[in-house]
């Protein structure tokens, strides 16, 4: 522990990096200046022809990073992805990241951004954290554009015979605002448009950040935008982007978004961040698009998905994997001595204390998640990711806990040290992959019905007993199958602190019954959303925004962002 | 007339022109790579040092373009602008362009771009009127946090005790969304926020582009930032920015947006396009720091203001130029034969046929103006906008009209020749500002009462016989000058088409009176709105919205854009 960064924030620290030019980065990945398009001195889109190019180079191999079930103690998964690239590097190996890029809106939010911490970043973590390249400001207006068009459709005639009260495709802000939640819009008369209920959802939960995360080109993009069900007409048959014919205007909209973003790290990784989809009502991982273009230009490309294993690394092997056809050759599971105890029984409050017996309870939580990512065939690490306030002996008992079960497990110092903090991990990584062959392969067939694909998600992965469905779930069932999208893959939108659908449950629990409430086809994406519980698609702020804090100064120098 | 332009599109032309890079076009006014920030290879922003280092050089000559009142037959303001300063540079001046960004919104609903016309453009349109380099995508962003930011504050606790009735800032989004003119938010019980009315606006009419338009640096932007009225209180009183202590945020969401955008013409003319407020509710100019950038950059300016002289020009003279202390050298009116024969009574379907009569009673219109444009002390020459139907008889029939008064007036081809349609404008122009001095001042001084300076607007500019006031406006007209705002200049929101306040009225109405019907506070912006008739501060989409001809090639490439 050095007392130089105790007192630093991420943005101090990321502040005082010295960055080199995303050319001389790009040129690291066998890049030239004709590949990449500019977006100042340090951020670059890859071009269409360079995305071409690549399509014929050879893959590097995949490593996942997932988590156990995240508890507000935090767990650093993306400060893992970060450093454990960096450390790549720092052994020689020819590494990169491939990162969702964070919403805007929680930043005015709730301090905090989605860049990595302390040495273990990527840069220019202000930029990012805020308006970035424009990919979901692209995304915002294409999501927008639909619904004007849709609601200008109702008011010239209704050709497509749209019921006003089922029409599903909502509006989109980047930003929390509770207020919008549930809207009224169209009145003042009939000059200006239909009256009916409306809603915005924060930009992240737009199906199309899920579709643009899965598509494979500009064309799949098109095919899947055009797939989008907005509504169901007075038959209730469902109305999509296609039969209103705007699909061409969407893509149009999106055709920069839809470039990878390269940055670096602290220590001049290259990383691409591109693509945030929620990792409740949809698969919560970095673009098809990205992640395809890392492989084509490292050896080794480290990559994450959102909230714990049930939810993200779930998603990214039975969906975003399969989709894509990508093979993983290894998961690291990131713990955190904190976050175990928590589950182990302990309250926040009382983290600091050293509690063996509550880490050796909590301990429960990471073993589930272990025989998840076993039972995809997936080698695996686990990455204890060490905070200040650990001891010694909880360090060792962790440790033991796993090495007593031949748990292939490392201890990380990336937030402190960067790629330094993680070589030993890295090592490991090198290691599984070398003695374990991967044997990947989706735990459910798309041809199951969607009933027992969720039964499967429930039982295999969350360890629970079994699945309800709701009245309306069980008539969505039939229906979604009537309408021929039986053969989706599922998306489950779940709590990500507990394995069950009950936040408070942390731990192990067993026994229990999942129940889904209801089902959200997200054709252009390709899933069914099984919902449980409420989810929340638009969040509020509290009653300090950060917001109050921020300010910029006369050379354009951000204050107070983090 | 050259066949091979006959059939060709602007897009079509835009696509066959060859573009410089970006830094190519920077190094011949003198900057170098590190000046500018790229966005892509043919755009750039001018960094916050730049911008620095620029202030002690001398300023150039500003030549203002303003036209006619426009007619849906269209005046090609925009394409003059272009095409002179082309033609400066043909007869080796150094000339640089200083125009407004296009909004997103329109683009989808009717055809037609905002970047010139012909050859006679500036490139690359495609982006341009799309998300160019995000600046109205980050205006969207700080208006709307602006408002999530009000509806927390009523949301937990209202401290400000802001009256929910009289909340006067509104929503925005950068598309043609009828259906979000009227809305009623906050629905859905306790935790989804405090119920009420509210509304969009297109992003242009939001006064936070007034503001970024008028503010001479990110600190003047975060003070007017600060001085934005939001709401009034329980007590009637106006509630601030400052009020709610987000301006800082506010500010740090628009410092991108703030730097000036660098692109060129077809002919590498250098052009700043940056900013672009709404010319009815705002000022309708593009921003103070972009043409005082120019100013410093090149020895001739040429920007423009939104719709005629009675509009455009009155704001760009009375607002912009006062508040930034800009002196122009001359001012180019554009004026068509065919819409001088609209003026003059004919129909839009009558313009093909020749009518001398209709063309000579439709140049009261012209005269109208440029006695407008003398009473500011400023010299001034007739741009003749060649169009194809024009005949010769028309054209020679303009020329005397002029030439007998002593109007100087130039015929240009610009958007079928390009500058080479131009320099006869340009050294007209020239010898203009040699011979004459301008001796500009403002047409009211800024301690006058309200009520005055919209007085003298009215009889001045518009020839109108007097200004009658709407009960409310007169009650408005005592609370402003209370609440200390008396001294602010006015901006009149009236209709284009006419110089009275009935679209109907072509020609030079005379002995007519203007009814106030409602006043606004731009108090960010610095000026008082007078509305005159309904303003529609967000569009609707037609029946067949161009949206629906839009698509983008596997490549990238813009499809029925325009």
């Amino acid at each position: 522990m050095e007392i130089k960064t105790e007192f630093k924030s991420d943005i101090e620290i990321a502040q005082m990096a010295k960055l080199k030019p995303i050319r001389e980065i790009a040129e690291k990945i066998g890049l030239t200046e004709d590949d990449i398009e500019l977006y100042g001195k340090y951020k670059a889109k890859l071009s269409f022809d360079t995305l071409n190019k690549l399509k014929t180079k050879e893959n590097g191999k995949i490593i996942l990073v997932t988590s156990i079930n995240p508890t507000p103690a935090g767990e650093g998964k993306s400060t893992v992805t970060v450093g454990l690239a960096d450390a790549f590097n720092k052994i020689g190996k020819k590494a990169m990241i491939a990162l969702r890029e964070p919403s805007l809106g929680p930043t005015m939010g709730i301090k905090g951004g989605a860049t990595g911490g302390g040495f273990a970043q990527v840069l220019p973590m202000e930029d990012i954290n805020l308006h970035f390249t424009g990919d979901l400001h692209a995304i915002t207006t294409a999501n927008n554009a639909l619904a004007a068009l849709i609601d200008n459709h109702l008011q010239q005639g209704n050709e497509l015979r749209i019921d006003q009260r089922r029409i599903v495709w909502k509006r989109a802000l980047d930003l929390n605002d509770r207020a919008l939640r549930k809207v009224v819009i169209g009145l003042g008369g009939p000059v200006q448009g239909v009256p009916r209920e409306d809603g915005f959802d924060i930009t992240v939960a737009s199906e199309i950040m899920a579709v643009l995360c899965l598509a494979e080109d500009l064309e799949d993009l098109k095919r899947r935008l055009s797939r989008m069900v907005i509504a169901y007409n007075y038959d209730k048959q469902p109305v999509t982007v296609g039969d209103l014919g705007v699909e061409g205007a969407l893509a149009l909209l999106l055709k920069e978004a839809v470039k990878p973003n390269l940055v670096q790290t602290i220590e001049h990784t290259p990383a691409l961040i591109h693509g945030g989809p929620f990792a409740n009502i949809a698969h919560g991982c970095n673009s098809v698009i990205a992640t395809t273009a890392a492989l084509k230009l490292a050896d080794y490309v480290v990559t994450e998905a959102g909230f714990g294993a049930d939810l993200g690394a779930e998603k990214f092997l039975n969906i975003k994997a399969r989709s894509a056809g990508f093979h993983p050759e290894a998961v690291v599971i990131v713990a955190t001595i904190r976050a175990l105890k928590m589950h182990g029984g302990l309250l926040k409050s009382e983290l600091k204390k050293e509690d063996i017996g509550a880490l050796t309870q909590g301990f429960a939580n990471l073993k589930k998640h272990i025989e998840t990512i076993k039972s995809f065939g997936l080698p695996y690490v686990v990455a204890i990711n060490k905070f200040h306030s650990d001891t010694d002996l909880e360090i060792q008992t962790l440790l033991n806990l796993c090495r007593t079960e031949n748990i292939p497990v490392s201890l990380t110092e990336v937030w402190e040290k960067g790629g330094a903090g993680g070589v030993d991990l890295a090592q490991t990584v090198l290691r599984v992959i070398e003695e374990k062959e991967a044997n990947f392969s989706p735990l459910y067939d798309l041809s199951e019905p969607l009933e027992e694909k969720i039964r499967t998600i429930v039982q295999k992965v969350y360890g629970g007993k079994d699945v309800e469905f709701s009245p309306k779930a069980k008539k969505q069932l039939i229906e979604f199958e009537a309408n021929g999208w039986g053969n989706l893959p599922v998306c489950m939108a779940k709590t990500q602190y507990s394995l069950t659908d009950d936040p408070g449950k942390l731990g192990r629990p067993t026994d229990f019954t999942i129940t889904v409430r209801e089902l959200k086809p997200s054709i252009g994406a390709g899933f069914i959303v099984a919902l449980t519980g409420e989810v929340m698609t638009m969040p509020g702020l509290p009653k300090q925004p950060a917001a109050l804090n921020m300010d910029v100064d006369e050379n354009g120098r951000a204050v107070g962002l983090f």
